[in-house]
């Protein structure tokens, strides 16, 4: 998506570790038209497949998942990363490693949030590693429902896992590619 | 606002110690469609005051923030609760004691999100005893940016903390405040 990958190469900052930073326009500050023009572009992919919920984990997925679930005209949901006082209720929950945060985090969702037979849209902000894509995909399985597919703002493709995640057959829609940021140079596929 | 008043009272429930779980509608499963009325309701109130930013903290202000920013047509920003990996840079900082999660928590901006002069409606899911507002203007006036007023999806208007906002003169808007709910029993203002 051209807006996208200018706003990486005119917002975005490469810092060492093949780290990425999009926080003034994506995951810290929200540019909503920005964001907004994504939504739409994940809503014409994806229009055709009885999308019935949006899930996302929190934080920064949120933003995204919400224009999407308002495009399509579902509620959206998200996993949180730890058991807090406001959650309780049967809970699915999924193993996720966080090589941002450097921990294991407990993805956690209320069983009543995800029914069984709907078709579930995952959303998020980076794909990276693919650890929390395949953690929100086992609670869509645990749920009973359908995972339809993923759509991801920015894959570090470098990576490997959406290759991954696409050799598996399953509707993977990112709107930028990183094939190399190495020397801070971005190189989109 | 009464669809927001109907959705408490049908999909909340009253949990000892003032708790009240939402999680059905607003800050873990995500009714879109409520919480676009309800940003268009915030859009109505603050559409006069020159608006240029909209101010959450994570997480679960984030959906609501977006909402409202996009009706703005202007950015959103959330505030961090730690310092992680992809925050670097200059940064704003302000102390929150959660009674959610009964942890002091660090808010942290991003200096480069908030500038100077700049017109910020801050936006959150609930109003207890002020801890985030109070935060949150601390960031907005370590910005030097006008504290243009604070929107709330739900105020338990009990805790005190809404009426002494709005006796120093600050435009709060609560779409619902919720005046008792002993015995489970909620009452609105």
């Amino acid at each position: 998506m051209e807006i996208l990958r200018q706003a990486i190469l005119e917002k975005g900052r490469v810092l060492p570790g093949n780290v990425l930073k999009v926080g003034a326009f994506l995951n810290n500050q929200l540019d909503v038209k920005l964001l907004s023009s994504m939504a739409d572009e994940i809503y014409n992919h994806f229009n055709n497949k009885g999308i019935t919920k949006i899930l996302t984990v929190e934080a920064s997925g949120i933003a995204l998942a919400v224009l999407v679930a308002e495009r399509f005209g579902v509620n959206a949901v998200f996993a949180k990363k730890s058991k807090t006082a406001n959650v309780d209720g049967e809970l699915l929950t999924a193993e996720c490693y966080s090589y941002t945060h450097k921990v294991m985090n407990n993805l956690i969702l209320g069983k009543e949030f995800l029914l069984p037979g709907e078709n579930v849209l995952v959303v998020d902000d980076f794909l990276a590693n693919g650890q929390a894509v395949y953690a929100l995909k086992t609670l869509v399985e645990k749920a009973g429902a359908n995972f339809s597919g993923v759509a991801i703002a920015i894959e570090k493709g470098f990576q490997g896992a959406g290759d991954k995640i696409r050799g598996e057959g399953i509707d993977l829609y990112s709107l930028a590619i990183i094939d190399s940021m190495s020397d801070s140079q971005i190189v989109f596929r």
